[in-house]
């Protein structure tokens, strides 16, 4: 099969090997994948990930020994492959599994690939009305879904996302759905428009805000938006951080222990309250894609979603 | 009167004027001080600070305008002078005050000297079984107390203090009211015989407890304390800082949002549950005297409160 593969670098492989299907999984045929911002890292050493990249898809299944009823249903996957025994996965934390693997991120094949396999539990049969395009978004709008799960978000609450690339727009759309005094701090006039158009505040000069926000969510995975973040929340407020860093950063600590801030790292989250949302209509994905390729153009796909300011990449296996 | 001035150096005037009582505040004769290692970093330089040093306290109010039924009554108080009428102080937050003052901190002259002023507001009159000795450590005890007010700990969680210093025995004690499964990370051999007489597991290697605790509680004011305490945390459990910082700390923020830690700040805690732990005996602070020094010998107790391994050193006014 044809394949994106990393190692140290990435190139396209058109004859992987078709993977075999463990016990207890499935083998599914990708329709369609997103790029995402991890990817991009990944490719820059982080994790010191080899193998198949991609973790955002669609796809069907196409085989499954023990679930025989599933196969040519059209499913997302959620990507932490848990070992269900561990007392981490007993008290019910199967994202923290130490024995997980992560698909296309930790000892798993991804999805940039004709095929992948992946634990029948974790896989979700989509309802018809989300089309193909809205499904490769499952997995990143469930991680924006998973701020509601670690924070409660009243209708009077001040909350500021900072940063407006492809995880800042879905976290803004989820916490609009709250009903909350939602902003943006951004600087893409297109992505600002579009939330604009959704009633969302849009703000590019955050500083003047010292201190303004309950919630603050920092979505750009940089220094520069943390020490922002860390500059809006008010004091007892809370900074969600939603993404991952390069290296270590040095943190103004003191400020946050005489403000007596929640910080609170968040990751993955539940499918089940994303395909919901996209079911309803609550959010808006398909003005997120920026383009598509073809697999056998994964390449250029991977620099196009690597360009300053671009969206949603869409692979296409065809 | 007598005071230990802190101007870029400390030192000890005989003829400072005796403050003038403001309206709303009394005028305290103090019994007693203690020395806090915040006292320690602010004659190095932190906030800036120029003015009479000192925060923990016990007195006698000799002057009250409002309440002359005050007069007479032995007291500690509050250090966070709020204004009581800007939205953070009517949101109940009044030791954030934006225009507040800080007894011996910032803005207010303290407790290292013959009198001091506090607004009637922040007194809390002593019951009698509280010695004197005990009463100078309300102040810092009810910052561990706040800790309890932060975070919901229950019998059968598992957590741990970084660091028995001064604050690490309070914060252990006030723990282990909660019968949690507490433990302690230090190097002291007298503070861990202390707390292990008391029921605490005491640990001397913490890097064998890799994410171990539901909750860390972070009292050495090291970056070395930060990173422990870092490896020590559960996935999703949680990290208190209770101390402060020189200077920035690079953090390896990305473990924490990988791990989905929960980060919290915590400083000034409320003076009543910490009478009450006094009271009901739960908590034995009369044993982390160190040493006791008349205020005239106020540079050589500061000298000794700097010393490695020191515990609390107390100021009396005589």
């Amino acid at each position: 099969m044809r394949a994106l593969v990393l190692d140290h670098t990435l190139r396209l492989e058109t004859n992987h090997p078709t993977p075999k299907v463990p016990p207890g999984e499935a083998l599914i045929r990708v329709l369609k994948a997103g790029i995402c911002g991890t990817d991009l890292q990944l490719i820059d050493g982080y994790m010191g990930f080899t193998g198949v990249l991609g973790h955002e898809f669609v796809g069907i299944i196409e085989q499954s020994r023990d679930r025989k009823n599933l196969v040519g249903q059209r499913v997302v996957g959620e990507i932490n492959a848990a070992c269900r025994t561990c007392p981490t996965c007993l008290a019910d934390r199967l994202t923290h599994c130490p024995h997980r693997t992560t698909l296309g991120i930790d000892g798993r094949n991804g999805a940039f690939a004709d095929y992948l396999c992946l634990p029948v539990e974790n896989l979700h049969v989509l309802p018809d009305q989300i089309t193909d395009d809205q499904a490769v978004f499952v997995e990143p709008l469930a991680a924006a879904c998973h701020i509601l799960q670690q924070v409660r978000v009243t209708t009077t609450d001040r909350v500021i996302v900072v940063g407006d690339g492809k995880l800042g727009l879905l976290c803004a759309q989820v916490l609009k759905s709250t009903g909350c005094h939602l902003s943006i701090v951004g600087h893409h006039p297109d992505g600002l428009a579009f939330l604009a158009q959704r009633g969302i505040r849009t703000v590019t000069h955050p500083d003047e805000l010292f201190q303004a926000f309950d919630l603050v969510v920092e979505a750009t995975g940089s220094a520069e938006g943390l020490r922002i973040a860390g500059r809006l929340v008010r004091p007892r407020g809370t900074l969600l951080v939603k993404s991952t860093y390069r290296g270590n950063i040095s943190m103004d600590m003191t400020n946050f222990v005489i403000n007596e801030v929640t910080l609170i790292g968040s990751r993955c989250g539940p499918f089940e309250p994303a395909i919901q949302m996209l079911q309803q209509g609550l959010v808006d994905v398909e003005s997120l894609i920026h383009a598509r390729y073809p697999l056998d153009r994964g390449l250029d796909a991977v620099e196009c979603a690597g360009t300053k300011g671009s969206l949603k990449i869409l692979l296409e296996m065809g």
